[in-house]
């Protein structure tokens, strides 16, 4: 990453988490020394991350964290994430109201970077490629709504303190670590122990982005400055996830314990959600390096089925323990 | 207003400002309680207003407030609104954090309706009239970007605490009470004391909205619960802002005394920004009734040039004291 080092430090949030495991890998491989927060637990101990516990939505407690580390960069991924509820949880209230007091801070000592984690929940039940600054923003979750309300502010705020500002707008990530009650960490778990296991239709169109290159794109982000609102993280390459889940369970020998349409599609997502990613790779110069079928590879070795490929990082040692 | 009156009870933020004092005439004619907040002063006696004075902006205060009031309804216009210096004052930060505050306590002591007030400047720099759920919202002022949060927040803040919302996003405002420094009260001011007055080409092409029509659209919006989401406050018609100019002018008989070009235009705000209102159309059958003409008309009259129409209310007595 092209950062100029002198005066440059960060500080991650959110580092325990599923993203924010893979985003503190590859800072730490690049730069000296990286400041993690983590409200549960220390995060996975890692050569150069620092790691503090804090817990951002007790009031003070962000100033107080930023007061003392005056990072000039800020990757903030923590927010609410319990697999399905996270989407009208009110933990999103809570958690916009600290972002905005961290952001705050972070201008008030001296800021000079933030990248800040949306989602394609911000956008509309359109089911054309989302494009970032042309596709109506008109969440339907109130995750969607709070995570449309942070980019907005965040932004102000950039202008406001003089930093500059970016938002990566995630779409659907998988990959070796992802939380065992999600997609592809369950169905493995059913079919390898031979348990049939109730999925939708499958026909809903998605864009998969491989954890590790989701994190990769973020850094990106982080490192160029000149880079300022909304970007897609994702690949710009719809899948039915029908066919994810298919090739899946043909790996594990598994298809018939598949129970096809037993499950409802959510009503609250467009049929299809994938990202136009030509802003990214203008701006950025970035594609998505990894297919969904090396992807999926890697998902399985990490959950102890077959090889990991030899030619990609990540794979059994990215798992989390 | 078809609002049930069993347990409904009004609160008003901002309720001395420009549209607040026209928004609590049109509310006190109509409901025997209205409560409105003040941070300044004392806001105008009127029948039925019951006057609170609090700074909202002071942590505690809006909690405080709507923990004594409980307001059913609340319709919230304070923010920073110095002429010109309010686009990109850091105060819109203060007012943003404090609208948080405000509409969680609402929503924590039973609040049942929301109107929240936006801006045309959260749309982006386009030409096109601007329809609300369609024109992407790219706002450039810290003053924009701040109301596009606080948008989507109340959207969240009503989802997550089961009340209804809705924005109105304003246009351009004008009509007798408009604070002095802002284009026709100064305007008229200059000419009148037979003064030369700079002003732009004028080729800008705006959405002027009487003050006056702006409030019965906002409390229109008030009563109506179902009507959730944006709506335009502005009437759908664009005029060159040098054709108004020079109505003024020629009605005080110093046409010669405009410095038409001498003013360079605004950068931050596109060539036409005219509202789209088919939405306001369909959903609350409205339309603002005043027309451009009789509405400067009273501006006038206002500001003691001419006689106010007689078949408008209004005029002479709404000139803020």
């Amino acid at each position: 990453l092209a950062v100029p080092l002198d005066n440059t430090s960060f500080l991650v949030t959110g580092g325990s988490g599923f993203l924010g495991q893979y985003c503190l890998r590859h800072l730490a491989k690049q730069f000296p020394v990286v400041h993690a927060v983590s409200r549960n637990r220390d995060g996975k101990a890692a050569d150069g991350v620092i790691w503090h516990r804090a817990d951002l939505r007790v009031f003070g407690a962000a100033e107080a964290l930023i007061a003392r580390l005056r990072p000039s960069h800020l990757l903030h991924l923590a927010w609410v994430a319990t697999p399905d509820t996270y989407r009208n949880s009110p933990e999103n209230i809570d958690w916009l109201e600290a972002s905005l007091a961290l952001i705050r801070a972070f201008g008030q000592h001296g800021g000079r970077r933030f990248v800040g984690i949306g989602s394609s929940a911000e956008y509309g039940l359109t089911d054309s490629p989302c494009i970032e600054d042309v596709t109506p923003i008109r969440p339907v979750t109130i995750y969607g709504k709070c995570k449309a309300a942070l980019f907005s502010a965040s932004d102000a705020y950039a202008k406001r303190f003089g930093f500059s500002a970016a938002w990566g707008r995630v779409f659907l990530l998988f990959g070796p670590g992802d939380p065992p009650q999600r997609l592809f960490p369950s169905l493995v778990a059913a079919l390898s122990a031979r348990r049939p296991i109730m999925v939708t239709d499958g026909r809903q169109i998605r864009d998969l982005i491989y954890a590790a290159d989701a994190a990769d794109l973020l850094l990106r982000l982080l490192a160029n400055a000149d880079a300022e609102g909304a970007y897609n993280v994702a690949t710009g390459r719809g899948i039915a996830v029908r066919d994810a889940i298919e090739w899946v369970a043909d790996e594990l020998d598994a298809r018939q314990l598949l129970q096809v349409g037993a499950m409802p599609r959510r009503t609250d997502e467009p049929l299809s959600l994938v990202a136009d990613m030509s802003k990214v790779a203008r701006v950025l110069d970035w594609r998505a390096p990894t297919s969904l079928k090396s992807g999926l590879q890697e998902v399985l070795a990490s959950l102890g089925h077959g090889n990991a490929s030899p030619m990609r990082e990540g794979g059994r040692d990215s798992c989390v323990s």
